[in-house]
């Protein structure tokens, strides 16, 4: 096998160009930007705000996850690339890294290969500062939550039934759980506590579904972060926390741009998680990029049962914004492992394996044209280890199905690498659709979850844990009960069993909790056990990232 | 009593100058700075690395704080201000503010009146990320601690000898005393924790006496984070965490440039706390703004007892910096509160008080002529309710007793105000001085803190508690008896009892404990007890902070 450069000494190699001229590409002047170093800006809204949303939206989901990898970014990144290429008005919509990953496991996510959004390493580390800044407002909500028992507790809060979290962009198990105001009277109101990384927090995905600055106010003043003794919900506003809260976010909630490593315009901004959140980036970002572009190129976080599933029916649903084709990524690989290849094989030609692993994108697609209406194209990401006979296996089987496919080279070609993509993109953009959503909103929570469960996951049915039972109603009687729903479930699998690969049949989905993100605006059901603030692994990714005399940073990928 | 402007009314009136003019002022190229904004810039200090630190430089320190406020940031502001107006090659380098006091009681950091910096939101909130960026860094080292222990501690760390805490920049004291790692195997090994706000951090310290990028990089891999179950110190380097963390640091090592209301340049950089760290912003900065300016104004935090002395033993000691000339900053208003009058008395005129209030001032005054060699002008900052009786009480004593004095009017005419400290600051940059310092590196730890205490507190002698005693033999023994002392105590008191204003006498020093800060380079002692994590009060500011649609902030003060 031939030496490939790393994602970071690509990066490294690209000659950017100044941001300004990147911006002009997507029509930005230099006024509507606020530049942060030579190669990232914010873009200001306010002056954009009347022009209409004429781009069409290409959304770029993918097959379940698999340790393999997938490749979503790169390949919405290739995409663009080469839809500008093409001399189409293209821009690309990304959620932002955290830095917990880049520390952990996963490193990076700025895409890959020649397919890549840069200063990579920028994006990858504090960016623009935005994360930094959800995290701050969350946490000062959290102090002044416990400064308000601790100084009398007029609203009569019940310290064990705080909801609300603190945060921080890190893995870090070890703030799970604690107990934390020990150390007497001077020192807070002892309870149990914990942590979360801070993408998976409330702020964040507030943060990513609001329309503008005072909207963002609005929805981080309905937040419920805890319960009164009399089990009354107390929000954000019933402390005062949701000015000086958006105070904090004024800058972050303006979008970032950037460039791919062709220099063309890329919108990266927000990342919230896709299980107990929607998984996309900003409103702000999307709604802005198709005021500028023709052609909007966006992800959504996980497979498509879950991303997708959130990004149409809940951000479409709340923006009124209708793609108007889907990308479906798959990879060999990641179909070999669908098909029970173990992760150490994945490099070896099976057929076999590739042929069982199929249900599971086929199933995909099958949802994306029956349950939303939507045309799509499969792109298999190719990787240097596939072998011909594998890649003519998934056209050939695709073909025979009518499901339209294209092989994308993009990680190692670039934009050139993924013009068969483009093309198939462009044809499906002038297609008639039908969008319609998973569920109708004024249907109960539990038929919406219904909805989503038999539909778009091919289960027999739900079981509400007791305890999802009483929150049903409860939520319902608080009002809630209009909301859509965000399921947070494992990403592995379409049940709610990480192991049942590929495509379940005869399975039930069991939903254990409910919990209303009000601010974010809806209602997020729990199933089986969703991490929410992850741990670093026996060697972190950390330990190998350096810096150099001259300020570049190594190790990162 | 006239009306007057609030301090963020008279900053969001200036008519702000595009960073790159104010640059150019100090003779800083476009191609020097990377811009946050228009109004912000961080500045590559490699180019400028060859220039010789040509600048006089200028320590603005102040009596003992009191609540009635001293205004040591608005005379630093001002007096540069008054400097540039007379044409003089100025530059001003200042501490950033943290979110703690902004949110808390305190309000911004940024001067007051017609003398401040400014964009004043943007210093005061997130500004250019730094402080994120080494909370940031601390919060990995903590977490990659954490795991190393949970993966099977090969290091032998015992969790009950942790001296590492985690940090958020927020006044928040329900995270001043934890327990972490509950909830089973999978979650950590449960132990005693804590977090201290980030300005109190160690990784605060050693970005503000770091001279490069690489120089904080070793800093940090020599950090003590924890001793092993044989009580030897384990270090940030042995769990490989110093080059991801100084990754994290490589943009916020860079010094900010903003302006003041009047359109000229300051630096803006690093802020650690003045009791258990040095209090004063980076060497970074005051370096390099010494390579840019004839003068340079900086200031240390709290009274020169302190502040002062940590500046001139620690950090001049430590980089070859020699102050031309000390301001000594004092109030009617602050000397009233240390002649005994109560806080909510202090408009009114009070002769007696005012005179009983003097010694604070001139046993600062004796100090900085007698234990450092300095010459040095006291700088009344004058308030609206200050007395024409008052004023020319201080002057008269002053003339007296041979003390250098001049009224400061920065406040409320700006730079204008200005002019007549900065005529008497001019002067004394031209007269010889013989500075030295307040103690000997060479000599044992023990005898530092006593050379400390007698020689600038006035102490008849120290008494150090059984712990105390230990750790300073622990600490020779580890090879740390050659750094400088930081002494942590309060800072209302030139004793460690921070009831006795004024000068008092015939009084000893406890130290309780003292421990090692490797990477800053100096060895704390600790006498009483140092809040490491402010709390919010009873209606914390940041109930009343808001914004507006336009993104503009109101209610920070």
């Amino acid at each position: 096998m031939a030496e490939y450069l790393s994602d970071i000494e690509i990066a490294q190699q690209a000659r950017m160009l100044p941001i300004t001229e990147v911006a002009a590409k997507a029509g930005l002047a230099e006024e509507q930007l606020e530049c942060y170093g030579r190669h990232k800006a914010k873009v200001d809204i306010h002056s954009l705000k009347d022009l209409p949303q004429k781009g069409k939206l290409v959304l770029v989901t993918a097959i379940n996850p698999t340790p393999a990898g997938e490749g979503k970014t790169t390949t919405s990144v290739g995409l663009a690339d080469a839809l500008c290429g093409m001399g189409k008005n293209a821009l690309l919509c990304l959620r932002e890294p955290s830095l917990g990953p880049v520390f952990g496991i996963k490193g990076g996510a700025a895409g890959g290969g020649h397919a890549q959004v840069v200063p990579m390493e920028d994006i990858n580390l504090h960016f623009t500062g935005d994360f930094h800044a959800i995290g701050a407002a969350n946490n000062l909500c959290a102090a002044m939550l416990d400064n308000h028992i601790k100084q009398g507790n007029s609203l009569g809060i019940d310290p064990r039934r705080i909801v609300w979290k603190r945060c921080v962009d890190m893995n870090d198990r070890q703030l799970r759980n604690i107990v934390d105001g020990l150390g007497g009277i001077a020192n807070g109101v002892p309870r149990e506590d914990g942590f979360d990384i801070t993408v998976a927090s409330e702020v964040m995905a507030a943060f990513c579904m609001a329309s503008d600055l005072m909207d963002l106010r609005d929805r981080l003043g309905r937040m419920v972060i805890a319960y009164t003794y009399d089990r009354q919900p107390v929000t954000v506003a019933d402390i005062h926390a949701q000015g000086a809260m958006a105070a904090l976010l004024k800058d972050a909630i303006k979008p970032n741009l950037v460039q791919t490593l062709e220099g063309n315009p890329a919108f990266v901004h927000g990342g919230p998680f896709a299980n107990i959140a929607h998984g996309c980036n900003s409103v702000e970002a999307t709604t802005t990029a198709m005021r500028l572009a023709d052609y909007v190129v966006t992800e959504a976080g996980f497979g498509a049962d879950l991303g997708a599933e959130k990004f149409l029916d809940i951000k479409c649903r709340a923006t009124g914004l209708v793609p108007s084709a889907v990308v479906l990524v798959a990879t060999v690989r990641a179909l070999k492992y669908n098909g029970g290849v173990a992760k150490d094989a994945l490099t070896e030609e099976n057929l076999e394996a590739l042929e069982a692993g199929m249900p599971n994108l086929l199933r995909h697609v099958s949802n994306i044209k029956g349950v939303w209406g939507l045309p799509v194209v499969v792109a298999i990401n190719a990787f240097p280890t596939d072998t011909p006979a594998e890649l003519a296996l998934v056209e050939q089987r695709c073909n025979e199905l009518g499901v339209n496919v294209a092989l994308s080279e993009v990680w190692a070609k670039g934009g050139e690498g993924g013009r068969a993509l483009a093309e198939e993109v462009l044809r499906l953009c002038d297609e008639p659709s039908d969008f319609r959503f998973a569920y109708e909103l004024d249907e109960p929570l539990a038929k919406k979850v219904e909805d989503i469960a038999t539909r778009v996951y091919h289960a027999d049915g739900v079981d509400f844990a007791p305890k999802a039972a009483r929150m049903l109603r409860q939520l319902e009687e608080q009002g809630f009960g209009g909301l859509p729903v965000c399921m947070a479930k494992n990403q592995y699998s379409f049940s709610d069993d990480p192991k049942r690969l590929g495509a379940p049949e005869g399975f039930r989905i069991t939903v254990r909790d409910l919990s209303v993100s009000a601010g974010a605006g809806f209602v997020v059901a729990l199933t089986g056990d969703i991490m929410t603030m992850p741990g670093l692994p026996r060697v972190p990714a950390a330990e190998k990232i350096d810096v150099t005399p001259d300020g570049r940073i190594t190790g990162l990928f």
